[in-house]
């Protein structure tokens, strides 16, 4: 029997790389077999044919990577599913193993609803067959794929049946299968991947379509797209140089549309391609269609790796290891004639949520067309009187049979997978084939109303509609947006790190951002970076632009915090502050001043002012946080620390404070000179003396907080960040501290420069200075307790304050400060003035566990702790020892190549900072039954933070007031997961039991 | 019976508060009681009078923490343990009960030695008598000490028992019993805590000791000492009011010494010094002899927190929770005639260690008075024609019976204690009494020889012997250490950074150094502070001195490394670089090229030259080394990069290289240009560029590296600091590395920046900057493999490198490295070139765990890992939350205060740190079984580090070279105390087994 070496040889790909493929395919072993015609025409004996065996070109000896890779991985029999209407080969399909795509038409298959049939290559393929080596820029060889020797003898099997199935052959010059390859990721990453289609087709195979169909125009049609399509994807071709070909011969031909191609014109164009294939590659386009399939799936696992795919993943959290599957099913042809057509539609609208079908397709097309936007699509609903909408025929009135089964199979897969669909279709001469369905991606309001109505209409339960709804994408509902229909001119683009969209006057400065707001004015505020010092500018913008920094720098998390529009690290921005000019773009720039738009949950800067629509709030949103409300175990709470963020927490739902960051208070202009006093007091009678000046003000703070939260507990954490941030840097600030103090410039200066820090964020700071300045935290003290007799006095009710030490790494740190809170605070609640309220102040004193070393002796620390609050930031950047200011210079790299799956500060860091939380929560509650335990930083709200949180009992989470919502919805499906597990756990447990 | 309330009384102490105690004492009933006489003069009758109650001053309600302490402190029954000759009550005496003080005179009695019959006040109650918070500057009002009823009862008893004991009556008015109240630490402290002789005497008990002894002169003496030392102790008056009134009065009566005063004198001495007491505190001097006790023993265990001995217990790690015991005796009288006398002696020479009787006595004084040097005491052992030293006649002359029984009682000691003796003793009328013994502190020389020759004379194992050194101390003999005869004159004192002596001139910056030392001379280096950059200037000088840091800072650590003298944290010291000048001290300025000299080992700065003397090595040295290797379980590497730091290694006995810093060879003149332009390379093609001409540089290092150590391990580091700190600074670096580069300066300027860090330590380093720019490590790795190849084929022996992955936090991370240095290496040893020589080189490849996430998931990092080597300064830094060159700001302030016991920096935080150590080198060694485990930070030469090292099974430790020996003695202790763990755990198991 003829063994075929091509087939399966190791060829490196091309893409991302710069040696083109056809260097490999040169190789005398290739070329001979390229030319080699298949040995028959009939299906089962074609594919009986072997296909190849593994011919390593490089040594693995020579090569550790791939030498060890070879010997560690198990060999896996099954690579590959089957399936065809009324059948599959995965009797229960899952998208972990075959991609959403796959695991949908298998369960379709399954259904018997009317898919062409094919094949599933599973994601277990994907690692082994992608080199993530090549993704990284500096690689200067290739690296071959190896197919491993089962899979070509299943692929040969699949093959066969497929050809029974159909009743045509691939690669037959009189009957041919032609094949759509097609990328599916266990989850939906729409258009990041490649797609191959009409494969098969060749000089000879092309002539047997247009014979078969009696349609040369369709079958030279498809063949130039397939000429295309495999030059892109398999040879890494651009895809201009076919595009401007295909354009010159509509010119030439004086064509409107691809459609409107003579046969003359299209086979002109194929010989044109084959041209380009071979000078730009030095070989001649692939005739073995056996050769065509090997390369194609080769590249569609490859393209997992490509640039767009890979910054996908690291936006969107999605693992590297998940791996694609690649799906081979028969063609079906939208482009075989009037009768023909290829669309998709929707089980509810995806933008508002409605249940109603909706969707568009386009006749004569194959599924490119309608993505191309080269032709406006049709309607498949009849438009009724809507002003401006397409005037053009519904398939309901085209199509009308085809359109009742669309309704028809709509229904079935919303009641099979009780969730909105996405469906892709083509129609084939009157024939209905679904070629894929998945959960709809849908707008927040969408989901909310769609989830809420499903529950309402019995489709699922109150439990399934919460698991309906991306917590995170509630963000959505509640910050103004632009209009999508705004046509939208973009100047530069960075970071969405807060959502929401502004327009407003450029300012460069606090100063000028104040001048701007002062004359009525909306300001955006960029920046190069912000810190600390800028936080009243940004209070006063409605929008924030910084040139450096990531999703989580100051600007980002300040921003959030009260929810401005954001977008952070916009690397094409360079500030000339003296000149007051910003240079957005290479080409653009503008003046403080100047009218900009931004929108930051997509990132990006628009000149001029666009329009915003407001925040929404429908009943189902409120219908859905009720639920959620009622299922969640945990508590959610806000950080928060002016009377307007604690007074907008409180409306999104918050069940008390969770963090009152007391230094938040310190920049105001009237308080900052006192602070100032404060950290460059040289002795304590200055530092009394600007403590004095403090106390009322951070007194008055509180008191307007406690009388907010109306009882709720506020857990107010004392002076924290490194003193240095509040050091002054003008010479009009020295002067200012200077008079205060009654010192010189020049000896505030020294002091100034002797409090520097070579790493701030590991220095004085948090309880040290406590310790170091103990004045500072009993003026905190005092002024917390005296805020909480206040309050109690005036509303006669409990008080409920918690005050917690930051930055503890030991017990008797915090032994320390609590014997001076406690001192501080009984002698106020026991003094005569106080004695008939002090009943109502309930106070306890607790701590952040948010160093390695706290969680490590946590069991320890409980001891003097009443809780303990996770602070998520500080602990990630000293676990992982990553500076969250400094991270961007490497993590996105880092997510890019997938060394790590998502941003640490984004979402808990579970193998590694997890386990510390989760020792401590277990150590202190070991020494403390009674220990309150909550998560507050910035990944409170995080969907799997949440989840983790829940897993190891925590009481509470606490989150910036607009994530209130979100962890809100979080907490729910927290709960939801955890009661899942157990119930698994239980049934499990009882199948154990019973063996 | 007439309750007597005053002894008990809650009194607040004084000092080192501003409130005087005597404040307290004026409240009605201490006055009352103060003028109540005793009411019965034999000693039984007057001592079973109980002494008091507590009567509490502060309500405990008001006050948290008294609460509290009252509450959770159990009933302790046994405070008191009374001795005499031939019985202790402590059957088993040991030192954390008793002190040091209190166990050897229980020991001696039992041993039926001579000493003055007393009792002891267990270290138990020290942190129930003394309150911390008192320690704190910031407090404002003192803190009450309670007795608790139990401690009362038992004093009266055992004044009973002692009275009997001696047969005279405490406050008696016809045999009066006087006392000695002295304080005792399970660790010695001398000279840090307070001390009252004299105690019970009053105006009526001095005029019964004048009659009894018939000696006035002698009784009023005694007392006005008594009054002196009472007042500065338990009133905290200053001794200088005191010793002005003795001067004067010497003055008046013309009198050469104190022992000269007529009786007339005394008398008026002794109601000036009431006269203070009543003038100061506005009370009388309190005659209640009861009252005096008790106020004695509370004030003697208060000094345990005086701010001498909060310091001596920060520079000596000695953790304040041990407490002080404090020893009652009776009083016995040095000072009562010519055939009297008072004195000290050692067993051993305590400077050269020689097996010689060593002291000094003084006839007819008291203990303090050979301490205060006011006469020259005479030898003990006849001196034998030694130029120079006293020609006063010696014990062994004056008193040949009392030299014999000193001369016995010495053998008795060291055959008992089987330790060189540091013995005080008193002779009363010709009967010696021996006051307290304890092991002698010693020079390391001394230590080494009477280890050793103690061993030789079979009274300790060689196990013993090594116990017996300290290893920090052997750094002594390896250094140039100052003549301890010279007179030094210190102009400024900062931390002992790193031990040995240099004098030379004053170098304010690295040129002027690299300026001096061209010129022949030797350079002291003073800078605000060093970094990586002074490195040359460094090593060109032979002493350090820097404003700021600690013991750990940069300088500190480079200096100790290279075996130069430093002086850290000088904080008086200020420098203008500009005008070349440093001020030492507020009127201390010396110019650039003024000579000064600087003692390491203890922080001194002084003016000129002063001589030094070399290292000594001894014979008995080099013994105890052997023994040690021979006893020692774990390796002892260096850390050391240059071939001169290796072959010191060498000679100082490590066993191979085991983190050698590639970095530090960077910052060569030669070099340091390319690596700025390596740094700022916008392309791969600069950097290439770069890091070509650093290639055949960094081969050559290694290859002379490789070369010294002959076959042994080499563990080279890969690229570790944050590349910031190679950046230029000055225009004309700039301008270097421009044209090197080939780009403008403002470009380079501009990328500088860009790479600006807010906290760098946490920022792009370590295996990121590997990941980022592969190119770096792939040039660093070549280095390696050829400088191997390179050896092994001149050699024709093995070569044995190890590379070492720096700041890894994940697995992923090292594989991606690991995999290129694989790559980058066997393509040089499978070259055909190498392939002869291949099989000599033996590599491997293995990472640092210095991060807490790389310590979490070790077990998953052991799969990429041939070895870990825990570097403790990062791992420190990151799970404490603390900068090491921040810390100064807290450290010094937590270490006194006694929030934390050791430097972190210096020696392991067991408890948090080295946790994680253990964690991660359990869960590594179960991943793979012949992991290799390393401690290679700055705490691998310190004893408990390495003891803990040696106890969670690690396999070799690592330190700079100077501290190799330090470490292999640390080890030998290390195997030695886990033998006697597992030999206790044995008997313990056994015992355990057969109840």
């Amino acid at each position: 029997m003829y063994t075929k070496p091509a087939f399966n040889a190791a060829v490196p790909l091309g893409r991302p790389t710069t040696l083109p493929l056809s260097r490999c395919s040169s190789r005398p072993t290739l070329q001979a077999s390229a030319s080699q015609p298949p040995s028959s025409e009939s299906p089962s004996s074609s594919i009986r044919r072997p296909i190849g065996r593994t011919i390593p070109l490089i040594k693995p000896a020579s090569s550790p990577t791939t030498s060890s890779d070879a010997v560690d991985v198990p060999v896996e029999p099954r690579y590959l599913y089957s399936f065809r209407p009324g059948h599959s080969d995965a009797t229960h399909p899952t998208a972990a193993l075959l991609g959403g795509k796959g695991c949908a038409l298998a369960t379709m298959s399954q259904m018997s609803l009317p898919v062409p049939p094919g094949f599933i290559l599973s994601t277990s393929l994907c690692a082994r067959l992608t080199s993530s080596s090549s993704s990284n820029s500096s690689s200067t060889t290739a690296t071959p794929i190896l197919f491993p020797d089962s899979l070509t003898s299943q692929i040969e099997t699949a093959l066969a049946a497929l050809s029974d199935s159909v009743g045509r052959v691939f690669g037959s010059a009189t009957n041919p299968l032609l094949l759509s390859v097609r990328s599916g990721a266990p989850v939906s990453m729409p258009g990041m991947m490649d797609t191959v289609l009409n494969l098969g087709l060749n000089d000879k195979t092309v002539e047997a379509l247009a014979k078969q169909t009696d349609n040369a125009i369709f079958a030279y049609d498809s063949y130039r797209r397939f000429l295309s399509m495999y030059a892109n994807v398999v040879l890494s071709l651009p895809n201009a140089l076919f595009e401007k070909s295909l354009s010159d011969m509509k010119s030439q031909y004086d064509c409107a549309t691809d459609a409107d191609l003579p046969l003359k014109a299209l086979k002109q164009l194929v010989n044109k391609f084959k041209h380009h294939i071979l000078s730009e590659t030095g070989i001649p386009f692939e005739q073995d269609v056996f050769v065509q399939l090997r390369n194609t799936i080769a590249a569609v696992f490859q393209s997992w790796q490509n640039p767009r795919a890979q910054t996908y993943r690291a936006i969107n959290h999605i693992p590297m290891s998940l791996g694609t599957a690649v799906v081979v099913q028969a063609m079906v042809f939208g482009n075989s004639g009037p009768t023909s057509a290829t669309g998709v539609f929707f089980s509810r609208d995806p933008s508002t949520g409605v249940n109603k079908l909706y969707g568009e397709f386009l006749t004569n097309a194959q599924g490119e067309d309608v993505v191309a936007g080269i032709r406006t699509p049709q309607p498949i609903v009849r438009v009724t009187n809507v002003e401006g909408l397409s005037k053009k025929n519904s398939m309901q009135e085209v199509m009308p049979d085809v359109y009742k089964q669309v309704v028809d199979v709509s229904n079935l897969l919303e009641q099979h997978f009780k969730d909105v669909q996405d469906v892709e279709f083509t129609v084939e001469k009157g024939t209905l084939y679904i070629l894929q369905t998945r959960a709809a991606k849908r707008t927040a309001l969408a989901a909310v109303r769609s989830a809420v109505e499903m529950e309402g209409e019995g489709l699922i339960s109150k439990d399934e509609a919460l698991k309906r709804v991306d917590p995170k994408s509630l963000r959505q509902l509640l910050h103004p947006t632009l209009d999508s229909d705004v046509e939208r001119d973009v100047v530069a683009t960075g970071l969405p790190a807060s959502p929401g969209a502004a327009s407003g006057v450029v300012a460069l400065s606090c100063n000028s951002a104040e001048f701007f707001a002062q004359q009525g004015l909306d300001v955006i505020l960029c920046r190069e970076e912000t810190s600390p010092e800028d936080v009243a500018g940004m209070h006063i913008s409605k929008g924030i632009v910084t040139a450096r920094g990531g999703m989580t720098s100051h600007a980002a998390v300040v921003a959030r915090g009260m929810g401005r529009a954001c977008i952070t690290g916009v690397s094409s921005m360079t500030i000339d502050e003296e000149k007051g000019v910003v240079k957005l773009d290479e080409n653009v720039s503008v003046k403080e001043g100047d009218c900009v738009t931004i929108d930051g949950a997509t990132g990006q800067v628009m000149l001029g002012k666009l329009e915003t629509k407001p925040a929404q709030m429908c009943e189902e949103f409120k219908t859905l946080m009720q639920w959620a409300d009622q299922r969640r175990d945990m508590t959610v709470l806000a950080n928060a620390e002016t009377p307007e963020d604690v007074r907008r927490a409180l409306s999104l739902g918050a069940e008390g404070v969770g963090l009152c960051r007391t230094e938040h208070m310190f920049f105001d202009a009237d308080r900052i000179v006192a602070v100032r006093q404060m950290i460059l007091a040289e002795d304590n009678e200055v530092r009394t003396d600007a403590l004095n000046k403090l106390l009322p003000m951070q007194r008055q703070d509180f008191t307007e907080i406690l009388e907010v939260m109306q009882g709720r507990p506020v857990t107010i954490r004392l002076l924290d960040p490194p003193l240095h941030e509040f050091l002054p840097h003008e010479q009009h600030e020295f002067e200012a501290v200077a008079r205060s103090a009654g010192v010189s410039v020049d000896v505030l200066k020294a002091r100034a420069d002797a409090s520097r820090e070579a790493n701030p964020m590991l220095g004085l700071r948090g309880c040290r200075v406590g310790i170091v300045y103990p004045e500072i935290y009993r003026m905190q003290t005092q002024a917390i307790v005296l805020a909480a007799v206040d309050v109690a006095r005036k509303s006669d009710k409990v008080v409920c304050v918690h005050v917690m030490v930051p930055f503890v790494s030991s017990v008797d740190e915090l032994e320390i400060v609590r014997r001076e809170i406690d001192n501080v605070a009984s002698t106020i609640l026991s003094s005569s003035e106080n004695e008939e309220v002090a009943h109502l102040v309930q106070y306890t004193v607790g701590t952040m566990i948010e160093l390695p070393r706290a969680a490590l002796t946590a069991g320890e620390i409980a001891r003097q702790a009443s809780f303990f609050s996770f602070g998520t930031n500080d602990l990630t950047q000293t676990t992982l020892g990553m500076s969250r200011d400094d991270a961007g210079s490497f993590l996105q790299n880092y997510l890019k190549s997938g060394v790590i799956d998502r941003d640490p500060f984004v979402s808990l860091d579970i193998e590694g900072v997890g386990m510390l939380v989760e020792l401590a929560a277990k150590e202190g509650r070991k020494t403390r039954k009674d220990l309150k335990l909550c998560l507050c930083g910035e990944q409170g709200a995080d969907k799997d933070t949440v989840v983790f949180a829940q897993k190891i009992g925590l009481d509470a989470v606490s989150c910036s007031p607009f994530f209130v919502p979100v962890a809100r919805l979080a907490a729910a499906q927290a709960a939801i997961v955890q009661q899942e597990i157990r119930d698994d756990a239980t049934s499990g447990g009882a199948s154990t039991g019973s063996m």
